[in-house]
């Protein structure tokens, strides 16, 4: 059994679609960052950088597991089930090196435009282009790559399931517009958000 | 061989200091980001992100694998050695999530302190205590873990080595102070610094 804690966040749903996928039972404890919950101690164990999402494998090698970062856990469950994540050559580098750029850029940038655009106590032009500019280039870059290619490492991955959650917020967020050319993302969305196992993933507390 | 696409920053530091601890042999190519060689047609074949840094595997498995991402970088380095990485269980899992951790936090939240704080063109007071009041709190988490574990991981490792260059830049840069009084992150500091193979990394290109 797995122990899921999360909360409904663009990182939160990725394991959760993970583990839908996968079809292993798991529970799942809510961690209210709107009330700070993510400062308890209990939850500190397990994810002592107070961030969700983190997992602990109750069935793990070597006894109970837990892991934070949402990268790190689909790796895990990825290498765990065999699947997802090809175990070596380079479709399994394809799919790291796009999980990688959603880790380190599309989601700290869309996250901090999030923030300064729609969040922040005053608008600081400064800021918002700078994060809008930046996700616009990475708009760019993920769909060249998706007119080239169905699924960001090649066969569908934890790039995938890592990448889709911050797209939807993209959409629906501040960067609807300059999304609307991008036919690559557009038909990888569709593509993507048809699989139950997603649909599923991206609904878990609500 | 392994041709290393880089330049004299935090980022394109890790991979060099992971070739010297392996002792292989790689050409460096330099990628000067001040003068825009990151947008140059075939460098983009390599890193279609235009950033560094970014491998070319020459004898990979398969045929000549390029990688770009540090974070995907050093997996793959690791996993074709079996060095500072394990091959399964909790010692793995608790380096990748401390590599993420560094992906994901440590270093966009240093990157734009740097860029608030030094170099954009008018100082916004919301921006840059955001980014330093996140800095210092990824410190203090990062603090508590090296006051318990002599590594990030609990072995030295690619999480060490992904996460040595941007504290080294914290230190120089605008969080000095605040680390002073970070006892773990200092003897860590010094217990990987002394690493030779971490010095000739650190020097690429200088």
């Amino acid at each position: 059994m797995i122990t899921l804690y999360t909360w409904t966040t663009p990182n939160g749903r990725k394991p959760a679609i993970m583990l839908e996928e996968l079809g292993w039972d798991y529970e799942v404890k809510g961690v209210n960052i709107g009330r700070d919950e993510q400062f308890a101690p209990d939850f500190l164990k397990v994810s002592p950088n107070n961030k969700i999402p983190a997992i602990v494998d109750h069935d793990a090698e070597g006894g109970p597991l837990s892991i934070f970062e949402s990268g790190a856990i689909l790796t895990y469950l990825a290498e765990k089930s065999g699947r997802f994540l090809a175990p070596s050559g380079h479709a399994r580098f394809k799919a790291l090196e796009w999980l990688h750029w959603q880790i380190g850029g599309l989601g700290p940038m869309l996250g901090q435009l999030g923030y300064f655009a729609n969040r922040a106590p005053e608008k600081v032009p400064l800021a918002i282009d700078r994060f809008r500019d930046e996700c616009a280039r990475l708009f760019g870059v993920m769909n060249k790559r998706l007119e080239e290619s169905e699924y960001l490492g090649g066969d569908y991955s934890i790039a995938d399931i890592a990448c889709y959650p911050w797209m939807i917020v993209a959409l629906k967020d501040a960067m609807g517009e300059t999304l609307a050319r991008s036919s690559g993302i557009h038909a990888w969305l569709d593509r993507v958000g048809a699989r139950p196992a997603v649909q599923k993933g991206m609904k878990v507390l609500q």
